[in-house]
This record gives C-alpha cells, sequence and structure tokens, in this order.
C-alpha cells in the first residue's frame, strides 16, 4: 500500500470577527493540528473567516469538497453574531430545526443553574438535519457533525474537549514519525546538500528551521514519514551530512532528538 | 462618505508544512490582524497552506483578486522548501532572477559575519520581476512586494520589522474605533436585546464575546464602527440595554472600558 492510498487529510475553518481583528488571539489551529498528527491526518489548509454568511458557506464547501475531513470552530453561541449553524446548513441545503436532544441538554444544564430558556439561548439547540451532535462536556451547548464537517465551538477549552469527544469516530492514516537532527550552522550551510537528499528521498519530508535568538547558530532538520525503516535510512544520511558539515566548521557531531 | 467606499482590505497567507503539523504554533495571524487594525485596514480572510506551488499559487490568485492588500508569511529562507518566491513568480506570471540588489544586502551581511556564499543562500536574493524589497533589518535577506502583494519571512521578530518597514507605504482606511461594554451576565441573558440593537445600528459591529473560566459570568460586548458618533451613540443603548438586564439579575451598573 502507498502512503497516497491511506493518506487520510483535513481542513480548517476558523470562524470569526474577533481573530481576523487581532482582538482575539487565536489558539485552535495548534491545537487541530496536533490533534490531527497524533491521528495520522495530514491538515492541508486551514481558512480563517469573518461571521458572514457567503465566506462562511464558500469556505467550508472548497474545503469539504477536498479533504477527508474538516473542523470548524467558532460561531456556535447564542449571539445574532453566531451564524456558523446557519452557513453549515446552507452549505448543504437543509433545514435548521431545533434538535430535541440537544435542546434536553441544554435544559438539563439550565435547569442545574437555575438560568432562564429564552430565545438566545435557544439558538443554540438550533441543529441542522441529519447531523448527530458533538457532545460539550464543558458548557453542555453541542457541537455537531453533518456529512465530513465537524462543527466546534471557538472557546479552546471547549472546542478541545470537543475534539476529544469526536476523535473515536475519526479514522486515522498511517502515523507519521519524525526525527529531529539538530545542526550548529546555519540553513545557507546545509541548504545545498539536504535538497539532494530530499531529492534521494521523496517520501521523506524533510523541514529546516532556523533557530533565532539562540547564543548560537542552530538548525533544526525535521524528517517526517509514514514509512519508519525509510525515515531512519534518511535519518542516517542527514546525520551525516550534518557532521560533515560540522567537521568542516570545527564543531562536535550532531544532536539527534 | 459611506464606510464602504472607504473601505481597505487585506488577506494573509501563512505557508508552511510546520504550522499545518502543529510543531510550530503560529503567532503571524495575530500580529498581521493587529496591525491592519491600527491602520484602520480590515483583514478579511487568512489562510494557512502547505509548501506546496500550487496551492500557495491558488491561495495568493485567489486573495489578491478579492483584496486591497495580500500579506504571506513564511517560505523565504534558503532550503529547498522554501518555495515562496517561486510561486509568487508564478502568480505573477513572471520570472524569478537574482535580484542585484538583494545580493548585495545580503553580501554585506554575509562579508560582516565571515559567512561563505552558496547556491542555497543565493536563493534568498532570487526576487520576482518587478518586485520592490522590503528591508529586513533582523536577518538582511530581503521580503518585497510585487502587485498588491507583500512576501515576507515566517520568523516572527522579521516578519514584524517588515511590516513595521512596508507600514509607510500602505493607505489606511478610516480608524475603525471600538467600545467594550461588560456585562456581568451571560450571552444567552442579552442575546435577545443585543439583537434588535444590532439591527438598529448597521453600521456598527457588535460582537459578544463569554468570558470563560472567571468566578462570575462575563460577557464582553465590542462595538466597532468607523463613525464615532454612531459608535457612542449605540454603545449608550448597549449600556442601557445591559444595565437593565443587571437590575433584573440584582446587580450593579455596567462596566465600560
Amino acid at each position: 500500500m502507498t502512503q497516497q492510498e491511506n493518506r487520510v487529510t483535513a481542513g480548517m475553518v476558523v470562524i470569526g470577527d474577533e481573530i481576523l481583528s487581532g482582538r482575539t488571539k487565536d489558539v485552535n489551529i495548534g491545537a487541530v493540528a496536533d490533534f490531527c498528527t497524533d491521528l495520522g491526518i495530514d491538515l492541508i489548509e486551514v481558512r480563517v473567516v469573518p461571521d458572514e454568511m457567503d465566506t462562511i458557506v464558500e469556505a467550508v464547501n472548497a474545503l469539504r469538497a477536498r479533504c477527508t475531513y474538516v473542523f470548524t470552530s467558532g460561531g456556535i453561541g447564542p449571539t445574532h453574531d453566531d451564524i456558523t449553524a446557519d452557513a453549515i446548513a446552507r452549505a448543504f441545503g437543509v433545514n435548521l430545526p431545533i434538535n430535541a436532544q440537544a435542546r434536553a441538554m441544554l435544559e438539563t444544564r439550565w435547569k442545574q443553574a437555575g438560568t432562564e430558556v429564552n430565545e438566545a439561548r435557544l439558538r443554540m439547540a438550533r441543529i441542522p438535519e441529519g447531523a448527530d451532535l458533538i457532545v460539550n462536556s464543558v458548557s453542555a451547548a453541542p457541537g455537531f457533525r453533518i456529512g465530513n464537517v465537524h462543527v466546534m465551538a471557538g472557546v479552546p477549552i471547549i472546542m478541545r474537549a470537543m475534539l476529544e469527544a469526536l476523535a473515536p469516530t475519526l479514522k486515522g492514516g498511517r502515523k507519521v514519525m519524525s526525527v529531529t537532527v539538530r545542526a550548529g550552522v546555519g540553513e545557507g550551510t546545509i541548504g545545498g546538500p539536504l535538497a539532494a537528499l530530499q531529492a534521494e528521498y521523496p517520501d521523506v519530508k524533510m523541514g529546516s528551521y532556523p533557530q533565532m535568538g539562540n547564543e548560537k547558530v542552530m538548525t533544526e532538520l525535521v524528517l517526517r514519514s509514514a514509512d519508519q525503516a525509510l525515515l531512519h535510512e534518511a535519518a542516517e544520511k542527514v546525520r551525516a551530512m550534518v557532521a560533515a558539515a560540522h567537521e568542516k566548521a570545527g564543531i562536535g557531531p550532531p544532536e539527534s532528538a
């Protein structure tokens, strides 16, 4: 089986004016990226869009057509600017009724807290027809899954709880492993031989990351592959290449992490 | 003059496998968002894409067609995975020669540092034909501007230095001002009346943000508009609405920030 055949991909849509204005600094992209990597899912694109119907619909439709899974964060609260459920219903061409199960979950929590039921709060029980709920252990208001699209809250702690809830429902790809080689020379010194090794090992992805702001020059080379034997073979060659560069520069052998 | 006529917009493309794998957590989106807000530019969409030619070209072309400005971060270093300059040249249909001015900037720095000139390092002097350079005060390797697209480094400190360098070349829109009203009740309590006020003031954007993890329930309402008089009129009505909700809940008057 090739890597390609077994590839599972994801796209993410981050929804919210507050991210685009800078008022809120997003941390959900990094959380979804880590989550996908752990499951062997390749996150291939993220879009950050405002609370605007057409833009959300366009982003969700573009990504759901090309990815195995789509994850969204934001816009499922009780106020007028929370229009994600409306946009997803429009993207799938379905209605958006009050969902009895979602309403029951919310009413149970509201009863415990002595919170009144009103129209704004009931917005959170509107779920596109045909969707399954994603349990929210933090504040009860559920997310939902429709087709390959998973709609989650924007509040980071709730989003992470929803990811945990839906993890068992996702199929992962082959787990991608990584090896890091630390070089005590700059990117420019090893860029040429690294490119040659990348060409020799197309199924091992080689990334090069300069470490700024350290006392000494450092470059981290990160090799990733789903093929463990190939990964270690390529890593040996990268280590040898870095060792040669170190010797030329008069420093010791490279570290691996 | 209406707000629309004077609207200046921006899109951003974050380029790099390391963001999508979770290995690096992006902080450049927030920095560009803050930068745009300060200049009165509306950041309307961000895309995070991998180090893949076609995907970068598609994202840049989509956003440069619909935004006043596009900002990119990442992929302009010396290694084989740094293909942003190649992608921008392809998006604009121009060549990518070594730029004499960029080469001179780099060679001056390399001479000071005793760094050898090689093919990998010279990749950083490749600039699309017709582009202007963006000075990099941190590590000398320049960014560039071509058409409405501004290509910057991914290393956050360098990207911020490049933003500072290009700020005087950008036209800002009318500066958008904001007023924050803090409510000591949940979003669900005020969602209904807030939606009515939003409908009454379409040119004042009203966002509602629950504050999680505090001892007491809090909601921040952020009003934004380029029209100061209208903003303050709407803010007075929001304060009155929140005061009424507070009175009903038996708590004091709302705070403004």
